[in-house]
């Protein structure tokens, strides 16, 4: 992979994983879908409007799909990821793990 | 990988490449070592205070060394990816090859 194509890839991915709550919203709908309510309390902090707006942001990018369950009373909209969303979840993995060791790292003592 | 590991360690890792800058510093980096004019030579629009910080803050995450060449008048100052910094540029593959799948999914027009 080139220079130039890694930064510009790069860009264009954080640009969808970019927003404060999405790397959270990622990790908690790979757990399952999940109503809007749901998601909100697994996410303590963030408010209606953010949230709506960070989903909306995701359904446009393609990686979180929208679903009005009309089976289910009452009325609840649903939300899971697609399959797009589920290659960035997997493309994510190695980052993470490498966030998690650096975490470990800087709370280390320095020797 | 757990979904909070996944979240913690993604938060964690993107705290060190957030910077809007940081991407493409770690591009350029990771060509070749570069002298700071250089660095800012590669990257159009920053500005010297703004290019400083995010390097300093590199340096204090471990992914970037900042080395003073001695031997090379007139002094220099000579900036570089650490082991750590190699290691996070491979992290970022999978994701910067998904950001430019996703480029040209957006730039493609919808079927």
């Amino acid at each position: 992979m080139s220079g130039q194509s890694f930064s510009g890839g790069l860009v264009a991915a954080l640009g969808v994983i970019g927003g404060k709550w999405k790397p959270l919203i990622i990790a908690e709908l790979h757990r399952r879908p999940l109503r809007f309510g749901e998601l909100r309390r697994a996410l303590p902090g963030v408010s209606e409007k953010v949230l709506s707006q960070q989903l909306r942001e995701m359904e446009l990018d393609g990686v979180v799909d929208r679903e009005v369950c009309l089976s289910i009373p009452p009325l609840a909209v649903q939300y899971s990821l697609t399959e797009l969303g589920l290659t960035l979840h997997e493309s994510l993995l190695p980052l993470a793990a490498w966030g998690e060791q650096h975490e470990l790292r800087m709370l280390a003592p320095s020797g």
